[in-house]
């Protein structure tokens, strides 16, 4: 039986769309011009660019990780390069691929640790040694770069390699029935389905997503295979990998947050290619779990640091958060997904929360700078402390690290950020992000054009100027964000209003050049609440305006942080254009207690009025380190 | 130059005194009905008590703390033989005496897992091996089963053994500089001495204390004679065992809370024997440093499960706290020690804080379960959690330990627990803790006994009937609490204000038999705050009733305890005796908020009034496992 294609919507491709807003275009010329010739003299340095020239006995031997890295700065770098050609990039580009187009074997299997260090083990231990994610990564930055070049070799290289995957993997009989241990290729495999059109590459990722977690265990019977106990493996809970049940039967996100979205994402891309009602209507549930009670207020996932996992239900401690910014990059891409098979404003809320907060921490505004952990609080004292037993992330962002899986994922989801605000289907356009730039949509028989005029995140209103070629009969639906209380529409000066359903308000009319819509979303500065189950915020409230979460930095407010009680009222943003690149700052009145006592004391202490600010928790740590707080004491 | 012992102030024997409280007489009297034997019946089964006895090729192989395990059982079992004679315990204790007996070697060595399992390593690894730890808790138990018994056996082997050991260790040039990894043979030695008056055995205490932390390090020195690298131990860092840096420089209380107790303990000990000030001066630098800045309002020490130590100044995590109650008791044997060289209620009253709190915690009513942590804060469902991840206690007592340190503590703290409460010097009677009961204090020519009637902790008055055989004039010190106000004297009826010194109120006068002094020690519910860089507690509050604190249980109060918020005003305390063997309550109004939201929501949510029940913290988990916390938020 056939079934019907889930996907409703289509992203508008980052190509045809241009940014100049406040908040993206400066941090994506700075990715351009900064981050990835940063990431490559990084990945020069460490040996993982020329991974696939290296000869036994060299230094800098090639590690299980590298090609993945590898592939996302190459990813990034097509982006780039689809919008900026770039001759000494595409070059740099092309090296890489050569060498591996020298190393790639007869068969098609392509992985430079395998190939060089130990080829008599591939495909010997999925569970651990990530040689299908690194094939997964490489797959998405060839089908980058082909479509960004029009170069063909890297693109045939993948597709080779995915063919000796297709062929190895599988239910025959003499196909092994393994899948990832690291999921990622499941949504590599649909990118090169739609790129290709080869429903072998569908297949496979379907049946990746569908064998995992059944029984008689992969990782077991591969593990004996080896020679190695599969019990020595932490006691065989399989979570971490979210392989412990075959995931229809998954209620809660469990195990590494990483590997969680990107099989998320990848179960959402093989349901909307594929017609699987019960494989979405897990992602629907996994959803809710993640979003209703496992994620951080900025868009974080991934509770704690042992096995960078979640935890249970609304256990989201401040300073222990994990919260990767590889975590909240999958949580992006798995709502844009989800956000394309049910187009609901659910999704795009949660990826814009995460891309306003969690995603840009994981940066330095100079483009230069990573945190692989988000944590929303932090003392540089404890930072300083639980390192020494590897119990804390750092104090400041680092430029590199040994397992950089979040530097060039960042810098390829910046570059590619125009494809996240746009959609399409049949003759309507959609908006689900706002910002200022300009998109040329394909609907129906024309190419229209949307105009964003707004100084969105910072200022309420949108402008959307609407330009069909010629005048055209459309839908037009604007995403009303979840966080936004009273919007108000004008279409050409007159109030409109429009049915809003699942967060979008659809204007249909006949649309003619020169049309203008104006959306206001109005922005107080709201105080936010955690459920009671979340015990680190009991009594505690979040500051965000509009989508924007804030925190109170040492740099501003001093130390003792979590000391400070915040007054409810009088609570007042402005602009502030030479802070911190251009933002919205929240200043208010708070008091901090007067101690006199020692480490106990009876009785009230006194207090003190004090003038607080808060700054984005977007741009936080790019003044000295100190303390930060995102979730403050509020008076009662 | 001879030095002058420092020791102003000697405890009144635990033989001398009897206590008929409400708080101390019944767990005393469980300690002895239920738990030595019950700990008998363990160290049986896991075969600790038949160390001693073991083939090489048998199973239960003599581990290196067994000894000390025993030790302190058969510490306990003798102090309860001081007061209670028992044929039947005492053979059980003969029994272990003559096996090691047997085993010890002609020179004095004795420990049942090197003698038995690896002789050719004896001495090798002081820094892991727990053999000066062994030996030290055997030389306790040696010299309390020859007090309580006046048999000689036991006590003569072990200062064979010490004997031994101050051959081997000091600075000769034919000797071992080294000095152990657990301190604990320090303090013993002192006892020793003071049994003995061999000099030789304070010597090598103070050699112990000396040569610890001084370079080149012996524990480096010991690893390369071993042909082990020392830096493979924890990057070198000696703060586990507080050898960092020689005890004189030591500031901060650093590393392995019960081994720095056990330490300071030693040093106190040192100091007070031989009257060495730069010593006491280190001993009371620490002290300030862990009551004023790294101590739990229970009196419990160590942050955290990782290394079971103390962290940084004000890091006092809740959820997180390891607060073992080894290391509350050995903050109480400093304490006591320090007392004896400074009379002052400072230390009294930490002593009381861990012994009426953190100390009672680490055992069930029914003498039966005992825990290793004792956290501020528990939530069954982090518990479960992070348990898997080992980062988190047990979510109910235990009835042993694979480490079974801590029930053997308790056993023998509790029943020589009449030792804390009196103090004489010279012709003074001091008095440190209130508990109904009576003692008889030798001062000066004669004995007189001091008669306690109170229903404290519970109630506020104390009177304290005096009896001396005849009419003498003496002073009579009555501490006066550090956590009560308003204090009032009188005696025999008439209001008295005698000068109040360092926490104690001197009563001098001619006393004659049948003087009653009256102590009203006010015993308001009172809110305790804590210091502002204590993280964990900002906003919240600790009930606290004289030295008794408070916690909510989910039994009297629901679930997400962490939410309700306190008012200040309205709380009662009420005793109930059917509850928890009978204990006060504090009873009150507080308000929950009524969360309609999902994980987060803007505004404020409606608050419900409920009642809050708290009981001693020294009373939880008696009942079903549930949540429960100290730090409770307040209404501002």
């Amino acid at each position: 039986m056939k079934r019907k294609a889930l996907r409703r919507l289509e992203p508008v491709p980052f190509a045809h769309v241009s940014l100049t807003d406040f908040f993206w275009s400066p941090r994506i010329e700075t990715n351009r011009k900064k981050t990835i010739p940063a990431e490559y003299v990084q990945c020069k340095r460490t040996g993982q660019l020329d991974a696939w020239k290296w000869k036994p006995g060299k230094p800098k031997q090639p590690h299980i990780f590298w090609d993945s890295d590898v592939a996302k700065w190459i990813e990034a770098a097509a982006y780039d390069l689809a919008l900026h050609p770039n001759r000494s990039l595409e070059k740099k580009v092309d090296d890489v691929v050569n060498a591996m187009e020298k190393v790639q074997m007869a068969d098609g299997y392509l992985n430079s640790h395998y190939i060089l260090v130990e080829p008599q083990n591939r495909w010997t231990n999925l569970r651990d040694r990530h040689e299908l994610y690194c094939a997964g990564h490489l797959m998405e930055a060839a089908a980058a770069y082909y479509q960004a070049t029009g170069k063909r070799k890297f693109f045939d290289i993948m597709c080779r390699y995915a063919n000796h995957i297709a062929r190895t993997f599988g239910p025959k009989k003499d196909q092994k029935r393994g899948y990832p241990g690291h999921q990622e290729i499941e949504l590599a495999l649909v990118k090169l389905y739609r790129a290709t059109g080869r429903k072998s590459y569908l297949d496979l990722a379907e049946f990746f997503v569908n064998e995992r977690g059944k029984r008689p265990h992969y990782f077991d019977l591969e593990a004996k295979a080896r020679g190695a106990a599969p019990s020595e493996y932490r006691g065989t809970d399989y979570r971490h990998h979210q392989a412990h049940t075959p995931v229809r039967k998954q209620d809660t996100a469990e195990g590494h947050a990483v590997r969680a979205m990107y099989l998320y994402a990848g179960m959402a891309d093989v349901a909307g290619e594929t017609g699987d009602k019960t494989l979405l209507e897990a992602c629907r549930r996994l959803w809710k779990n993640v979003t209703g009670k496992r994620m951080y207020v900025t868009g974080g996932i991934g509770s704690t640091r042992n096995g960078e996992r979640f935890t249970f239900d609304y256990d989201l401690p401040n300073e222990e958060a994990y919260a990767e910014t590889c975590a909240a990059i999958g949580l992006v891409f798995w709502a844009h997904r989800m956000l394309q098979i049910d187009p609901d404003g659910c999704y795009a809320d949660v990826m814009e929360r995460a891309l306003y907060n969690n995603v840009p921490s994981g940066v330095s505004l100079d483009g230069r700078g990573f945190f692989y952990e988000n944590p929303l609080a932090v003392h540089p004292d404890a930072v300083r402390y639980y390192r020494y037993f590897r119990r804390s992330g750092d104090p400041a962002r680092k430029e590199w690290f040994g397992c950089s899986c979040c530097p060039p994922n960042i810098a390829r989801l910046y570059a590619s950020l125009g494809e996240y605000i746009y959609g399409k289907r049949r003759n309507e356009a959609w908006i689900h992000l706002y910002a200022a730039g300009r998109a040329a949509i394909d609907i129906g028989s024309q190419t229209i054009t949307l105009e964003q005029e707004t100084g969105y995140p910072w200022k309420e209103k949108v402008v959307v100027k609407v330009s069909p070629a010629r005048a055209a009969s459309f839908p037009l639906a604007l995403r009303i964000p979840g966080w936004c209380r009273k919007a108000a529409l004008k279409v050409n000066g007159r109030t409109v209003r429009p049915p809003v359903r699942k967060g979008y308000a659809r204007i249909k009319r006949t649309w003619k050049k020169g049309d203008r819509v104006e959306l206001t979303l109005p922005m107080p500065v709201e105080l936010v609440e955690a459920h009671p189950g979340v015990r680190a915020n009991a009594g505690r409230v979040a500051i965000q305006r509009g989508p924007v979460v804030y925190c109170l930095e040492e740099a501003d407010n001093g130390r003792d942080l979590q000391d400070l009680v915040l007054n409810k009222s009088g609570l007042r943003a402005k602009y502030d254009p030479r802070l911190l690149g251009g933002v919205c700052t929240v200043t208010g009145k708070a008091y901090r207690r007067e101690w006199k006592g020692g480490l106990y004391d009876r009785g009230k202490a006194k207090r003190t009025a004090v003038n607080i600010k808060a700054v984005p928790f977007a741009t936080w740590a790019n003044r000295r380190v100190g303390e930060m707080a995102v979730w403050i004491l509020r008076s009662s």
